[in-house]
Parts: C-alpha cells; sequence; structure tokens
C-alpha cells in the first residue's frame, strides 16, 4: 500500500508546477504557436498629446505578406477599455494621450513585415500641450487630458475622516510634517506582454495571452470589439510574471481584433521590452505630504495627509490604487483623528495601474519614514514605538474599520525585536570599515486583501473526479508565479486524501473553469481556496456517497477515502475510484462551489468617491528590518542583511511562503534602491534593463523570514494572502536604516547612489542638518 | 408585482399533476405509442411446476406478421433476474415454477397476431407435483421448488431475540394464544404492467415503463441480458398505481429483449388484468402463531410468535417483506421480552413481493386483535391498554431499536380517545336498527421508513434553473400517485421563492436524473426530499451568487430571490433570473445533492438471516377507529365511520396528506372485507375484478383524517413517510369492532359475508364461544 502523503496543509512541499517549469515543459502564453501563424504589431502614438489629423496606411497595406492594417475606424465595437472607467481606446481614433497610444494595429505573415509596416505609416497630429506632472494637472489653465471627464484632469478626489484631525493636531505634543516623492515603477515581468488568437471554425475567438484575468479580458473584448462575450473564450496558462501589469488589458483587445482578420490563422503579439515599458501599466508616481502628531508617551494622536498619484493617460485603476493608498496611509496604527485626502491626476505620462502594494508602497514609505521622525523628535525607541500604537483587534484602523479579523502586526514586530539581527544592532554597526557607515531600520507595514466593498471579491471552485479517477482542479485564479496553484493542489489532496500525483491543474480558461476574478489584490490562494474547499468537501461526499451505493453501505460515516480507492472500514470492502467515476454521469463528477469574501461592516462616509474597493476587512501584516552598509564615497547602499516577520495567517507551505516572502522583498529593494521609470515630456528615458536597473540575484541579501503565524478564522485552513504584503517595507526599512547609519533623511525614492551622494554633500554643506 | 405565492411548505396546494391528469394530458407509460409499433406478449407456463421438456414455435414463427418467436435460449445473458436473489428467469429455460411463468415471448405487428401466434406455441413438461402452502413447503419429503436452494423451500429462516421471552411468559398474570391467517391479495392498480421499449440508431436501448425502480430496472435488464448498463434508458412517466407491484421487474426485461429484434421500430406490451393476476407481483399470504403475556395492570412484558410468508415461486422481495413483518411483529408498544421467528417459503403460488404495508399489513391484523384479546382477558379498556403501553421516545421497540426520533403513537391514541366517534361510541351502537348489530373498534399501527440496514436509502436530487430563468427538479423517485412530485415542487417553491408555475418537475429518466433508489418504502419524499432541499439551497446560493457578479453586491446577504428575479435590497435593482441563468455555463445551471437516510445505531445480532433492510430507525404510526354495523342476516360489515389520527411527522401539504390517508385507508378495508387473491393449486380463482372484489367509492365511509404532528428532526421540514402506515390499521379496527359488534374473534381476513355468516352460525351452535 502506498502511504498517503497526507495531510499536505502546513508541509513544504514543491510548487506543483516545479518540474514543468524547470524542464522547459511548461507552456506559457509566449511559447504558443500555430500552424500557419502570422503576427501583429503595433503603430505608436509617440507623441505624448496630440489631436489626430489622419493616419495613412496605404503604403504599409501594399507591403507584401500584409494580410491587414487596421486604424480606429476598423474597430466595430465601442473602442473603448478600462476596468472601471472606460476611456481608454484600443487603437486611437480622436487623440492620443501618451506616446504609447496604439493609433494602428499590423497584422503580416512575419515580424519583420510587420516591422516594416509599421515603420511605413504616416501620423498626422494637431500637438496639444502635454500635462507631465502633479502640478501641471492641477493648474487651473491646464489643457484636458480627458475633455469630456468632469473633473477636468483630476480623475479623483476623495477624503477620509475620522474624528476632528485639526483640532486634534493642537492637543499633540510633538507634530512632524514632511513631503515624500517615489516614481513610477515598471513590473519588468520577464515574460512581456504577449498573446495569440484565432477564430475557430464556428466563429468564436480563441485568445491564450499571459494575463491575471480572463474573465474579464472576456468582457473587455466583449465590449471594445461588440463580439457577444459567449463568442470569445481566453486561456491564461502560467505566468512568466505579472505582478498587476497583466491586471487589464494589453495585448486583449488588439489580438482579438486582429483575429477577425486572419481567416482562421493565429496571429501573435509579442510587446518588445521597450514596447512594454511604453505601453504597459506602471505603479503610480506620488507625492504625499503628512502631518502626524502625538503624544510625549508616543501615543499617535492626529494625522492629516494629502496624497497625489499620477495615473497617466487613462484612468485604468487608478482611482482604486489611490483609494487603497488612503486606506493605509496611516499605517498599521490605531490614531484616533485622521483627515486623509487623495488626488488622482490625468496627465500624459505612461499608464499607472495596478502593482504589488497597490498604493501602499507609496504610503508606507511615507508614513513609516514619519514613524522614525517621531520616534527621534520624542527620543523614543522606533521599534518601541510601532509595538506602543500597533493595531490590535478591537481597534479602530485609520479608515474607522474596526479590526475584528486576525490582525498580528504586533506579534511581528516583537519577533524582530526578538531577533539577533536588532538585538546586536549595536555591535554590528560598530564593525564597519573606513568610509562606510553602517545603519539599522525598522518597518511596519500591512496590506488590504481581496476587492474591497462595493463589488464581490468571488470565486468559484471547480474540481471534477475524472473518468479515469484522478482528481482535476479547474483553477480560476492564474498563477503568475505566486504558487496558488500549489495551494490548491494542497487543498484537493488533503480534503480527498489523495496523492500529488493523482491530482490535475488547470490554469485558467474561460471555457472550462469559472469566473474567479483576477490574480491580484492578495487574494487568489484565500477567495479560490476557500471556494474549492466547498467543492472539495462536496466531492469528498459525492464521492463516497456513490461508493455507499456501489458497496451497499447503509451510512456514509462507514467509508472513508483512501488514495486511489474508497474503503469500507468495517468489513475492508475497497473499490476503485475509477470505478465509482465509471458509475457517475459527467455533471457528477463535477463540484462546484462559490465563495466571497465578507467585508467590513463599518464603513466611515466617503461620499460617492469610492464606489467600489474601499473599505477592506482583512489585512496581513509584516515587520521589516534592514541592515544597510553605506559607501560614503559612492553613496551605494548596499543591504547586508535583512529580516521580515509576517502576519499571513497560518502557514499552508512554509516553502513556498518563504518564496513569496523572498520574491517580495527582492521587488522591494528594486523599489528602493534603483528602480525608477525616468519620463521626459511624456517620453521614457529608460526603456531598457540597463538603463532601468532590477535587482540581480548578488543585489539581494540573504532574507531571514520568520512568520507570526496567526488564525485567520474566515481563511482557507486560517491563511491570509501574502502576495503583496512584503513588498511594501524593503523602502522604508532601508531609508530608515540609512537615516540611522548617516543620519540623512530621504523623502525621494529610489534612494540610488547618487541621490543619496548628493544628500550626504548637501548636508555637509548646511552644516549637518537634513537636505531640504 | 405577483404576490409570491410562498411559503409553501405546510399550505394545501393542489397536486401539480392534477390538471394535466384530469384532462388526459399527463402521458402514462400506457398512453405512449410509437411509429410503426409492434407489439410483444409472452406465452405462459399454464401449470404450476414442471420440467421443461421443449417449447416449440415453429408454427408461431411461420405466421405472417410475426417478427420473432423467443424462448429462454435466446436470451443473451443470465437470463435471470430478481432485486435480492436472482432466481426468476425472464423466459423459463429448464422448469417452471408457477403457472403465470413466462416460457415464449411473441413479437408481432398487432396483438391479434400476438394472441394467435401465443396460442401456436406448444410446450412438453415433465411435470412435478407443486407446493401450494405453508405445510406443503415444510413437508421434509416436498419436492424443491428451486433445487440449488441450499435451504430447501425455506428462501429465508430468522429470529429475532430480545430478553428472555420463553421465561417471561412464567411471570405472566395473562397470556393469549391465537392464530391468524391472511391470503395472497392483488394491488389491483388501474395501470397494469406495461411499458414500449426501442432502439435508438446507437443501439441504445430505451424503455418506456410502469415501473417503480427505473434505475434498478436498468441493473435487472443489464444482468438478465447482459446489455451495458450505460446501453440501457428507463423513462418511468407517472404511474397508474403502483403500491408496490411494480417494484421489480415485469414487463422490463421482456420488453427489452423484444426491443433487440425489431430493427429499431418500438415494442410494446400491455399486461391484461388476468395476466397481471397471473404474473404480477402480490401481498403475501401468512400465517401467525401469537403468545402474548402481560402483567395483571396490563403491562406487556412477553411475546412469543411464529410467522410464516408464502412467497411464491421465486424470492423476489419475500425476506425482507418478512424481516419487516418480524420488525413490527410486536406492534408500537413497549414489551421487554420478545422471541420472533419468521419462515419464508418458497411454493409453487404466484409470486409474492412489495405492497403497501409490507409484511407489516399481516401481523398488524394479528397483533391488534391479540391487544383486544388481551384487554378482554384483564378487563381492560382496549385504548387505555394501547396508549398504558404505547412506545415513547427513549424505549426499545421488540426488535431492540432504541426510539430516538419522532415517536408519536401515544398521541394518535388520545387523538382518536377524544374523539367523539370514540367518546359517543356507546350512544350510537345503542341505535342499532332490527337484525344489525354495532360495533367500535381501534387499531394502533406503524410502519417503518425506508430500506433499513445493510443498503443505503439514497437518493440524489438534481435542480436546475433552465437558460430561460424557470426551475427544473429531475425527480429521481417515481411518483404513482401518492403526491411526492408536488412535495418537491413544494420546496423547491419554498426554498427558490418561486411561483408554482415556474417550477417545473420531471418524472425520472435514467438518462436526466440520477439514482434515487424505488418508489417504495414510504421514502420517497423524505429520501429525495431531503437531498432536494440541499439541491435548491444550493442553487439558491448559486442563483444569488452569480447575481452579486452581476449586481457587483459585494455580499450575498445584500440580495434576496423573489418569483423571477433577484433583488439588491439596498438598492432595489433587480435582475431577472432569465438573465441569470444566460451567464451560467450548463454545469453551473444544475445541483446536485446526495442524501442517505439515517440508521439505527443499536441492532440486535440476527445472525446472517438479515443482511439487508433490517431494522429501521424511523417510524411513522396510526391510530385508527372503525365503526360499523353487521348485517345479522348476511353477514355483511358495512363500515359506518372511521378516523384515522397519523403520525408522519410534519404535515407538508394537509391536502395530498389527507389523499394519501384515504387512499390507504380504502385499500386497507378492501383488505379487510372483500379482497382475497384465492387460488388452488397454482391456479387463480379469482383472475378478474368480477370476482377479486375491490372496494368501489361507495364502499369506503366518510373518512376523519387526524394529525398528530410530530416534528421529525431528520426528516424534510420535519415530515416522515406517510404512503404506507394507514393501510396497517382498517383490517385489525374493522376486525376489533366486528368483535364488539358480534363478540366474533376472527382469526382468518377477508371478513367476508359468508365467514361472518358462517363464524356466527358456528357460534351460535357452539353455545357462545369464539369459532375455532
Amino acid at each position: 500500500m502506498i502511504k498517503p502523503s497526507v495531510p499536505k496543509i502546513g508541509r513544504s512541499m514543491h510548487r506543483a508546477d516545479a518540474a514543468a517549469k524547470v524542464s522547459g515543459a511548461e507552456k506559457y502564453a509566449i511559447d504558443w504557436y500555430g500552424e500557419d501563424l502570422l503576427w501583429a504589431g503595433v503603430k505608436r502614438a509617440g507623441i505624448p498629446h496630440g489631436r489626430l489629423r489622419c493616419v495613412e496606411t496605404e503604403e504599409a497595406r501594399k507591403l507584401p505578406g500584409v494580410l491587414a492594417v487596421l486604424t480606429g475606424k476598423d474597430v466595430p465595437g465601442t473602442n473603448r477599455q478600462g476596468i472601471v472607467h472606460k476611456d481608454q481606446p484600443v487603437l486611437c481614433d480622436e487623440k492620443v494621450r501618451h506616446c504609447g497610444d496604439a493609433v494602428a494595429l499590423v497584422v503580416a505573415e512575419d515580424r519583420e513585415i510587420v516591422r516594416k509596416a509599421i515603420s511605413l505609416i504616416q501620423v498626422e497630429f494637431e500637438p496639444i500641450p502635454g500635462i507631465f506632472g502633479i502640478d501641471d494637472a492641477l493648474r487651473p489653465d491646464a489643457p484636458l487630458v480627458h475633455e469630456q471627464h468632469p473633473e477636468g484632469n483630476i480623475l479623483l478626489k476623495a477624503e477620509i475622516r475620522m474624528g476632528e484631525a485639526e483640532k486634534a493636531m493642537a492637543e499633540c505634543d510633538a507634530i512632524i510634517e514632511e513631503t515624500f516623492e517615489v516614481p513610477m515603477v515598471s513590473h519588468a515581468f520577464l515574460e512581456p506582454e504577449n498573446g495569440v488568437a484565432w477564430q475557430e471554425s464556428d466563429g468564436r475567438t480563441v485568445l491564450v495571452v499571459s494575463t491575471q484575468a480572463p474573465f474579464r479580458d472576456r468582457w473587455e473584448i466583449s465590449h471594445a470589439l461588440g463580439i457577444s462575450m459567449d463568442r470569445i473564450r481566453v486561456i491564461a496558462p502560467y505566468l512568466g510574471g505579472g505582478f498587476g501589469g497583466k491586471d487589464g488589458a494589453t495585448v486583449q483587445c488588439l489580438l482579438a481584433l486582429a483575429a477577425q482578420h486572419t481567416g482562421g490563422r493565429p496571429v501573435k503579439m509579442v510587446w518588445s521590452r521597450e514596447e512594454s515599458f511604453a505601453a504597459g501599466y506602471k505603479r503610480h508616481a506620488a507625492r504625499m505630504f503628512y502631518r502626524l502628531g502625538a503624544r510625549r508617551d508616543g501615543r499617535l494622536h492626529a494625522l492629516q495627509c494629502r496624497l497625489y498619484y499620477d495615473t497617466g493617460a487613462y484612468a485604468h485603476l487608478g482611482g482604486e490604487v489611490m483609494a487603497l493608498g488612503m486606506e493605509h496611509a496611516g499605517g498599521p496604527y490605531r490614531i484616533p483623528h485622521t483627515l486623509i485626502e487623495g488626488w488622482c491626476l490625468y496627465t500624459n505620462n505612461p499608464i499607472a495601474g495596478a502593482m504589488r502594494g497597490f498604493g501602499v508602497a507609496q504610503v508606507s514609505f511615507a508614513f513609516e519614514r514619519m514613524m522614525n521622525l517621531l520616534a527621534e523628535k520624542l527620543n523614543l525607541d522606533p521599534l518601541d514605538l510601532r509595538i506602543q500604537n500597533a493595531l490590535r483587534e478591537g481597534d479602530k484602523n485609520c479608515c474607522g474599520v474596526t479590526m475584528t479579523q486576525s490582525t498580528g502586526i504586533a506579534s511581528c514586530l516583537e519577533k524582530i525585536q526578538q531577533h539577533p539581527l536588532w538585538q546586536k544592532r549595536k555591535e554590528w554597526k560598530s564593525r564597519t570599515g573606513p568610509f562606510r557607515k553602517r545603519g539599522v531600520g525598522v518597518a511596519a507595514v500591512f496590506n488590504a486583501m481581496g476587492y474591497g466593498r462595493g463589488l464581490p471579491d468571488s470565486a468559484i471552485a471547480k474540481v471534477e473526479i475524472t473518468p479515469e479517477g484522478r482528481i482535476r482542479i479547474y483553477s480560476g485564479v492564474c498563477d503568475m508565479g505566486q504558487g496558488n496553484a500549489t495551494a490548491f493542489a494542497q487543498i484537493a489532496g488533503q480534503i480527498l486524501c489523495q496523492e500529488d500525483a493523482a491530482i490535475e491543474l488547470l490554469q485558467p480558461d474561460t471555457d472550462r473553469s469559472l469566473p474567479s476574478g483576477s490574480a491580484s489584490a492578495s487574494r487568489t490562494t484565500y477567495t479560490y481556496g476557500n471556494a474549492l474547499i466547498k467543492a472539495c468537501e462536496e466531492l469528498r461526499k459525492r464521492i463516497i456517497g456513490w461508493a455507499a451505493l456501489m458497496l451497499l453501505a447503509d451510512t456514509m460515516e462507514d467509508l472513508d477515502l483512501h488514495p486511489g480507492r474508497v474503503r469500507h472500514i468495517k468489513t475492508g470492502k475497497e473499490i476503485p475510484l475509477q470505478d465509482i467515476a465509471a458509475m457517475m454521469t459527467d455533471e457528477v463528477r463535477v463540484c462546484i462551489s462559490q465563495f466571497i469574501m465578507p467585508v467590513a461592516k463599518d464603513a466611515l462616509d466617503t461620499g460617492k468617491a469610492f464606489s467600489i474597493g474601499f473599505p477592506h476587512l482583512l489585512f496581513s501584516y509584516g515587520a521589516h528590518l534592514a541592515c544597510v552598509e553605506v559607501d560614503e564615497l559612492t553613496g551605494a547602499i548596499d543591504v547586508k542583511g535583512y529580516a521580515a516577520a509576517t502576519d499571513a495567517g497560518r502557514v499552508l507551505n512554509p516553502q513556498v511562503y518563504e518564496q513569496q516572502v523572498h520574491g517580495a522583498i527582492a521587488q522591494g529593494i528594486g523599489y528602493a534602491l534603483s528602480e525608477e521609470l525616468r519620463v521626459k515630456e511624456g517620453r521614457i528615458l529608460t526603456p531598457d534593463f540597463a538603463t532601468y536597473i532590477i535587482p540581480g540575484a548578488l543585489d539581494v541579501p540573504e532574507i531571514v523570514s520568520l512568520t507570526a503565524e496567526t488564525y485567520e478564522s474566515s481563511g482557507p485552513y486560517g491563511m491570509k494572502g501574502l502576495g503583496e504584503v512584503g513588498t511594501n517595507g524593503p523602502l522604508p526599512a532601508i531609508a530608515n536604516a540609512l537615516a540611522d547609519a548617516c543620519d540623512l533623511s530621504m523623502t525621494c525614492a529610489p534612494l540610488t547612489p547618487e541621490r543619496v551622494l548628493r544628500a550626504m554633500k548637501e548636508k555637509k554643506k548646511s552644516g549637518g542638518g537634513n537636505p531640504p
């Protein structure tokens, strides 16, 4: 008898997709080709703002090997896409709003012809002055990016008010004020935006695309191109990275449009890295004014802040990113009085949208610097100050939501406090060499899970016992590397008591799996996992129930699932799963269950500003510690040690858990030290990995991952989402470590050598004070 | 807005099938014809016992219009059918065991040719002496009906022993002994055994048949004919009566066999009334020796009984009928010491099997007469005696099973005690005319629900929201008139909050509905109803969950189902069910749920005798009261008044409930007064409704139906099965009333005028004593 490898929950297990990925057998969207493949490419605007006069495609059309050259006029539907506001054309028709805007689509026999044809397309514009930053956008006489938008260049203005922040400031013993700025950054996934599409003989359009939201894609295509949703099928293989950048239409509508012009031949589009930088979505640049007041003993008392997010040329998820930023603006702390204002602004910069830490990475930097400045002012230990003010169950957060669910921030901070990296920091700092300074910084972070109020954070799990008696999970949420597929296999294996080898998992396919929302918001394992538990429990009951019929067992209690079979406990009679499955009809072999994430019951009135996505009930927490060494000659920061204590509920798979923490911190280190999408008048100055610097393996220190395991009662086996929270820590932790090392209070990220060196010089010049 | 006609549970509602049945639109199996229809018929043995020498079919085959004449040799499979023991040939191959045995099957163009062809078939037998009764069967030198059966003519011998009955008898102050006999009776349904069958172009065999067990039929056909189960489809329309007589293969295997020889043309078979009497199943004739001992105060103390059931030529459900008889042999009373023995015997009489009151109707007569004899002996009121000994929750019944579920017999008896028919009985009895005597009798009855231990009493409900937004229930259990279809429509309507007109119900079809066992054992509404509740709750959740996706509701709690639509409570936004269904895939629109009836935890050791069907956990109860007037000149009993108090848990539909009670009592009155299948040397002497007398509408008195409503915690909305319990009451209640009227203790049923007159004469002769 094979010893069952269950229970599986809580055990380290290799990723379900590891072997296939390592061996190259797993096919990402970019690996999909088809017979008689065609290629498609896009002519980009190249100017940041202008009215479209004419798109001259005649020359391109004449080029041998070109099948179609399409412009806005050729789009049969609304020609508009966008998750919340449909303001982005598939192919521009009236004006262009950023350099990466698509003005024409070419379909041709090969990529070289596509490239040549694009070069033959002539576009005439009537230029309009561009809006390239927050101040520009807010100017009363500013040209409008979207003339029809009633609020001008303000996509969304919102306010969260709890208590009486202005009055409460007067009651504070210490008040800190500061302004912070963070730049636009890119997801920099290895697999760029890409896909392949074709029409089936019955006229249905099929896409295999690198996407985080296949079900929403179908709706975007349907809306933009006027194709009925049930005539579209989207298949979403494993992603070579997503991080939010594939949460929304990139190639989808373009490819579906192209596929209407190929006579059934498949057509493929792969964005180059430059195109990905120019036309893909970004993390929002932000400017943040903070005013934080506390009592003498360190108790936080009042917070005022004004947050400005540059959302670029189209709305995309800008309003929602800002909402989440505002919701997290006060950190994971008790602050009785808050006034948080936000402005999300249209500009002619590249489009900003979802990125891991969705609006939160920005404010985490600001607020966690504020906490250190406050500790300094009150002469308190920065870690003690955080523990003192940390949210606990029953507290209200800065948006007035009562923490009814697992709230492990204090425990994370205590884990860090007890760790040798903190305990022995003084000794470590003293052991530095010449022209080098050492410092240790901490940051407390948190990140909401799920969509928040106003729309259902729903997943519909589907699990099948195949006619061969195997278990097949039809995942409804993409695995872009986070490892949810492994968690799902664990859940099914645990409940159905089957060997890993007997469990298959299909990545989302709108024809086979069921709508389960996007792979985003740290929600996939939580939401789909909860749905899957119910579906698997139902399947377990169903298998045992049918076995009862076949074994003439008068109660299900006498039957038990074992790997590959059901056993009658009293008699020892067994029946293979395959025999049971053979008796079932197709509809019986499948179990389906929907789960909707619970929502916060108490929510402050924020008027009509936040129709969706605010507030949240569930949060994951983290305490990060960075040990840095600064080169006084170059300004370079070397992260020598890093520890993160995380509360993401129960740990389902320690190995995958650690991988998520490591990945998030590595990405956060890029945000902290080097990544900056530099844009000048709408034109990207860092269009490739030679100029846009992401950390390599050698730039990432050894990371200690500690777990402050709580049990989240609403979660699958007690877990919470882990995908994002870790990204928010490195920038503030490193900035705090830098301050500790060099007494430099940096307000602009990233902390590049140039910027640090300049700050050190300024400081010297001004005689030791902070830079302006 | 249409006012929703919910809640529906507990309300009187017309039967869902009433209009279609009254107008003739509903198609019973017998109403199914097909294009190019052929007919099939059976050549019957005509002798009760003999070895088959030769079946000469040549002449019949030659007859123009004859397509096939088949014998046992032409049956491709095992040629054996039978629910528990496969001992009954489809077409006899070695011997015949009763006059109705099938020896050849004719398929021809019309019924006349079938009849003629049958008359041309010559059969040669080597006759064997027949076994025509219990004494015959038990003779040591008796010829064997089934030579291979290891116990000779004893199909099953079993014993239930609790306490020490023999010893306990010595402790009794009063002991009664008596022997009772009941005859074989027929179900006498209006629609005889019939069906139509054909082969589809893909070779699958389809049957539309008047059956109580379509899923088991598939298995019987598969076994007997060697056709794979998934190549057989059985469709079971509403039945024109069943009562147990269609629980088992009648025409099924014959028709499926015929359909293999028609080149795809449909073939129909309808048994004549004579054929139904000869070849259909019957209620078992039984002989019952009883010995009952009690304490002076009336407390029952010990019971000994020996029950003999004549199961006829084949096992069919004989063993299980006897088991249920034995389980009910001690009535719904506390008796600490019991020894119940049973013998189920093969004879060459027609086959006995399931019939409403499955083994229980027989013992109810015996035991309830015993109770009256005991009351008389102890000079106690017979109703008080019953109440005193009535089972209550926590008691053990005569088989050692603890009554953990609703146990309403005392309350039924009290309802009867309080009723004017009982309260004013003396006055009523005194008001009789010349040569007429009046008497009032009571009886306490009960009847187990479900299959009992050893096999799962399982149902798998399936409910769908159709693409049009209607609700369709795929019933897995037949409605043979009992009204379960109406209960199912009520359940679905209640949970899904839909109008009656929006709910469709399909009768079982093995291709569309799911295995849910037979329509028998008072189980259909309980078992399928419980499964349906879960399926409907899941469908409700599913509809609301999808509506949440479409209305962007962040929690299902804000949504409510209304007739034809889902409503968002806070905003008043509504979405039609049709629109929701349109978004669902086929697999999402269907919900499936299985339920298995709970089983008794404590069961006496009965050795290997009862492998299935013993004991039971759940019982329904009834107290019956009959007011009779006896004509001293003719012996005719006229039932002048009748009241029945029934505990079948919560009443889901008072109208249908009352109809079931009325129907059961009407049938029970037939059993009490007139119905007797007289068989002489295996030949039926009462082959038609001129000689086999069932009560007409005028023979049934006004019946008062009282409900002693309990709440059965395991039941759907608290209900229990009601189909059978009422049948068990009339014979003992009327016999007790007759005893009250004329001081006649009858031990043989039915209480025909001839038998009563003879008993009165005997009594006069013997000077007032009871007849021998």
